[in-house]
Formats: structure tokens, sequence, C-alpha cells
């Protein structure tokens, strides 16, 4: 097989490059390890910035997201007795909509199916070859038989556990990671929500956090210890401790419980890795970088960088320009270093480390955040306001 | 002795609130360890925010701080290859005074000399009494012979190492203390300063500051691990340290070298005890917290404590009020807070940890000061603009 971009992982990087490098007129054919089911199941974030859902509307993919999105103008952040609301509309101009990747999965997997984009489900052993070449191509196997993919260049969007980020030599790459010592466990919920916005609550207990995928579906966090095993949370303490968290102190408030459908622990962990080309292997996504949830850039910054990547390949493969893809790793790297550390920020401000005097830093800098207008625009501008390039 | 306040320390925040309540007609009398000279001898801070100068202002101790002081608009913030000035003057409306801890002091022990202010220099062992009953007193002793004071009130300005912090019961109080894992060597240098106004430098080698004295005197600071012999650092060795992490690849600039005629290692710690008061015992200034300079609030901390301090306790004298006495110790901590974050803040953002990970996120996050609005607003209202009550 022949194409002119070979994509690795048909997750929403994936999927998205491929429909941005068709609507330019560049070839693509996608190789995922699992199936598409899978891919579609697979419960992942739940919030899309300002900037993404621009992209997605303006690629053709905002149909079912203007109907089925919640438009949130901010969020609310808690520390027990008091929750404040932040408007990011009125600081930055800019909201947010909850619209979880499975549904922009959804979109992805009918906009391609239209197009008869070639998806090539459960290829396992996929690998990259001869990426410092100009003749790069990548193995796998379907079915038990080999299979060869030759490109110009090869996109890998199949995260943090895929070939592609392992395939850059230890001499050319760099890691940063920070693990962090608490995860979240996460749950689901047939209820409708209690909040009409996200809330983000400090609590001496650990962080809670009330989010939503629907009018009817609740979608909420508790920090827990790492290696916590869910089965030692009953929904009931679930439901107890979420309620003393989210409820603490804010008068005539309560939580609405329910069927809980999903449970799971998520360890939280940031991760970069660079350069994020190397040859004519192009990173994006996870693949490149892992951010801890709380600030919900996970899924932005896979949209963000697919956005510098495929003008970048339709330059070069298109015009034979290499300027912008020479430039995509840094020019990514600027978002992914700040959303990074955005994402660290939260993070760090809102989880329970267990000193002291971080406890008392971090009801100073909420209180702040709070009451400062400059502080709130700066967490508004990260969260909602981020332009897909920054410089 | 008898008198209405009896304020333990003659340093800045004795001196003026000694100078403050004389204003308002209430007595004082102040007993300090150690000798005029010695305290007026002291290299301390040398950064005075809007609201200080506002309050030495009005308070008539203006005079020589606007002939002698040096008012700057605001900081150079910077990494290799880049330094980016912030104006608070544009930013947040409010400037900043360069002018020394010794020369403040000058102006205080002028004044209070003037108001034949009763300063009992060298007194030792100072110890606070029955400061739970309406009659707490202080002993000490000058020239080996036993003396008292009496008092309505006593003003704990003794510093972090008096004994005043110290006389708050264990069941009463709480600490939170950092010990930063880096010092600061510091030195004086006769030599005009190479900057019009403060640069704070991130630098692979560690942080890195230049400061100042006045026109011809530049104060010089360079991070160095805890526990450094200044004998370890001769004057060749710290030029060039200095002129390597102030000057990294910044065109056209060079670092004036000179004399040094004073050089010191400075640890750098955070610590808050609360409560400020106990019973008849007020705290203020270092007695009650410590922050690390890279803020410059340690001197303009003092200075907002007794702003508030000054007031309440001359309403529980001369009127019998207790209302702002009693909420001294919550109105002053909240900037003790804020501030306590903010030195943190700055202190973990310009400084080498060792972490990679770390390292990052600090040039991230001084990219986006440099390049956001709100996010520069947010350091130049901590460092500039937080008026003396913050509720």
């Amino acid at each position: 097989m022949r194409t002119q971009v070979a994509i690795i992982g048909a997750g929403p990087a994936g999927m998205l490059l491929s429909h941005l490098l068709a609507a330019d007129g560049v070839d693509s054919v996608i190789v995922e390890a699992r199936t598409e089911q899978y891919v579609l199941s697979r419960i992942r974030a739940g919030i899309l910035e300002h900037s993404s859902v621009e992209l997605l509307r303006s690629a053709g993919l905002g149909d079912r997201l203007s109907h089925k999105g919640i438009e949130h103008r901010g969020i609310y952040l808690q520390t027990p007795g008091e929750r404040h609301h932040l408007d990011f509309v009125d600081l930055v101009g800019r909201s947010v909509w909850v619209y979880g990747q499975t549904e922009v999965q959804k979109d992805l997997v009918a906009a391609r199916r239209a197009a008869d984009q070639q998806i090539i489900y459960q290829a396992a052993d996929a690998a990259v070859h001869d990426i410092t070449t100009d003749r790069p191509y990548v193995t796998f196997t379907v079915d038990g038989k080999a299979q060869r993919l030759d490109a110009e260049v090869i996109a890998g969007c199949d995260g943090s556990f895929g070939p592609s980020r392992a395939a850059v030599p230890q001499t050319v790459k760099q890691v940063w990671e920070k693990i962090y010592p608490y995860s979240w466990l996460g749950v689901l919920a047939d209820v409708a929500p209690s909040t009409d916005e996200l809330i983000y609550a400090w609590h001496p207990d650990g962080f809670a956090m009330h989010s939503m995928r629907s009018q009817t579906v609740s979608r909420l966090y508790l920090q827990v210890p790492n290696d916590t095993d869910v089965k030692s949370w009953s929904h009931e303490r679930i439901w107890e401790a979420l309620s003393t968290r989210l409820g603490a102190s804010i008068d005539g408030w309560s939580l609405q419980a329910g069927p809980i459908t999903e449970s799971s622990v998520l360890p939280m962990r940031s991760y970069v890795q660079t350069p994020m080309r190397h040859g004519k292997l192009f990173l994006a996504g996870d693949a490149a970088h892992i951010v801890p949830p709380t600030g919900a850039k996970g899924l932005n910054l896979a949209i963000a960088d697919v956005s510098v990547l495929a003008p970048a390949l339709t330059a070069l493969i298109k015009k034979n320009d290499p300027t912008l893809a020479d430039d995509y790793s840094h020019t990514a790297l600027q978002r992914v270093w700040r959303c990074t550390h955005f994402s660290w920020w939260m993070t760090s401000m809102l989880h329970i480390s267990g000193d002291p005097f971080d406890a008392q830093l971090q009801q100073s800098q909420l209180r702040w955040v709070s009451s400062s207008r400059a502080a709130a625009t700066g967490l508004a501008e990260n969260y909602a306001g981020l332009p897909l390039h920054i410089g």
C-alpha cells in the first residue's frame, strides 16, 4: 500500500488529521491497533475549549456539537463555605463546551466514513521504518498477515503506548515527566447534574469535581491515593465523599445521587517528549505529551497539535515547502508547555498534598483567583482562551 | 515603669508602631535587646511598595524618601536571551521605591528622637508576663539590673528570635514553615548599578538578581546551595557568576564590576505563626511571619501589620473599643498569606530546583508572565499594588 500520510492511531488526533488533510487534497491511510467500537467507547475528556470548537466547526464537524453540546460560560472554584463563579466569557470573551471525546470521535468516524477514508482497524504490531529517509513506511499485521504501508511522511497519533513515540532514538529525544502523588476516582452516573457548570472543589479531604456529559449524565471525580483499588469504594461511600467535598458548607446546595454506571481510578502525570518531529515522523497528541486532567487540556492539545500539523504536511507534500514542517515541533511545543504548566498549576492548586503549608498557600491562591480580576483572567485565558498557535 | 503600649523591638515595625500610636495620642515605651547603632546598620530589604510609601508619607516620614529614594516603574524578568520589562505603573497604576530598610530606620530614629520617644536599648532577657490578664508586663535587665514595664497591651515587634513569638502557648499557636533548598549569596558593591530597574534572572546555573541601594551602590544576589561558606566565593568568582547569569545572551549589555563591601549568605524560608494576637500580646512583622526575599515583601508586610495594629490599639486603649483589636489577627493574616503565597511563587518560579521538569515549567511560566497582560498584572498587583488591608 502507498499513501501520502500514514497515520498511526484512529483516535481524535489521527482522525482529525486525516480529515483536515483530505480537505486540503492530501491522502492518508489510518492504521489502528484496536477495533472501531473500542476507540468509540473510550471515556476520556469532556470539555472543548473555544479554539477547539471553532476548529471543529470550520472543518465541518460542528453540527452535532451545536445541538448536543452544552456551552458553559465558566466554572465554579470552591473552598469550604465559598463557591465562586469564574465567568470566562466576561473575562476573556470565550466559552467552553461540554462535549465528550466519545462524541467528537463519533463525528469524526461519520465524517471519515462519508469520505471513504481508509482506516485499518485491528492492525497489530505496528512499527515505523526508515523515518530519516525519503521513503518511510509502516509495517503491521492484520489477521496474522504482514502488511506494509509506504508514505511520504508518518504521523504518530498513537498515544503514549504506541510505537511512534518509542521510535525516536534515545540520542535524539528528551523526556520530561512528573508523576503526581494522587489519582482520580472517576464515576459516570445516570443522574442530572446538580450544577449548571463544572465545580472544582478544594477540600481538606481531597479535591473533588462535578462535571457532566449531558443534561442526564453526571461525571464526578474524587482525589484518592495512588494505587487505590476501585473496589474499596462502594457506591455509597463515593456519594458520601462527593457530597461532603462538593457540598462543604455551601448553603442550600446538595448533590443529587444516582446510579453509577462506570467507575475507574485514573493516575495523574505530566509527560512531554521533544522534539515532536524526527525526520519524516511527526508526533501529535498523547504520543508526544500527557497532562493531568485537572485543566481539561488533553483533547484540546491534541486538536491544537493537529491544527498546526495539517497545514505543515500539506505545504510539505503539495508544494514541497518544508518551512512549516520544520517549525512544527517548536510551534506546537509553545502551546504544549503552556498547557503543561497550566495543568500542573490547576492540579497542584487543588489537590491536597499532605503538607499543611501547601494547604495554606492553595487557599490563599484560590482566594486570590476568586477576588482578583487579573488572576481570574489568567486562569480564564488558559482554560478557555488560548489561541491554537501561541508564540 | 508604666506605659500604654509596651513595644518589644526597635526595628522598623516597633518604631513605626510607636510613631503611629504617638500621632493618635497613645504612649509607648520601646525595649530593644541591641544597640541603636546595631539596629541602624542591619542590611535588609531595599524595596518599598506603593502602599508603604503612602503610609510613610502620611505619617510625616516621607521627606528623605522623596529625595533619596529612587522610584521604579517596574522590574525586568529575564530568561537567557530575553529580558522583559514589566511596567507596574502601566499595569496597575502603582510604582515601587528603592529605599533601604536602613534609610527607613534612620528616618524613624530621627522622628522618634524628635518626639522624645523612650527607647531602652541593650535590654537583655526581655520576657512577657500575664498576657492573658488585664495587667500584662515586660521584664528585662539593663546593665545587670532587673526592670519591669507595665502596660495595657504588649506589641511583639521583636523578630523571629525574640521572646514574643515564643510566649504564645503551644496549645494556642499554629505554625507553618517551609525551608527552601537554596540560599542567596548577597553582596553590596560600590559601583553604579548596571541597570535602571531591578533584574530578576532565571538561569540554568541558578537565580541571580541585580538590585541597588542608590545611584552609586549596587546590591546583587546569586542563588547558592544551602550551607554555602561565603569564603568559598572569591570576589572574582562572584562577579563572573553574576556576569554569566545576568548577562546571559542579552545583546549589548554587560555588568559593571566594582569593590564588594559586604557579602553574606542568606537562608530562605517561609514561616507563619497564628494567631497574631494572644490576650494582650500582639505580634507584628517578623515576629509573626518570615518570607523569602524574592518578592521584596518582608519590610512591606511589617509596615502593613503596623498600619492595621496602630488604629486597633488606639481604639482599644482610648475608646475601650475592642472591635479592631479582636479583628487584628484575621485582618493582618489576609495580607500575610497573600504575600506568603506571592513570595513562595516568585521564589519557586525563579530558582533552579534541580528537577528538569520544574525548569521547563518555570520557563513556560516566565514566558507567560512576559506575554500575557493578565499574568503580568497578577504579578504587578502583588509586587507593587496590594492595599494595606485586603479582605
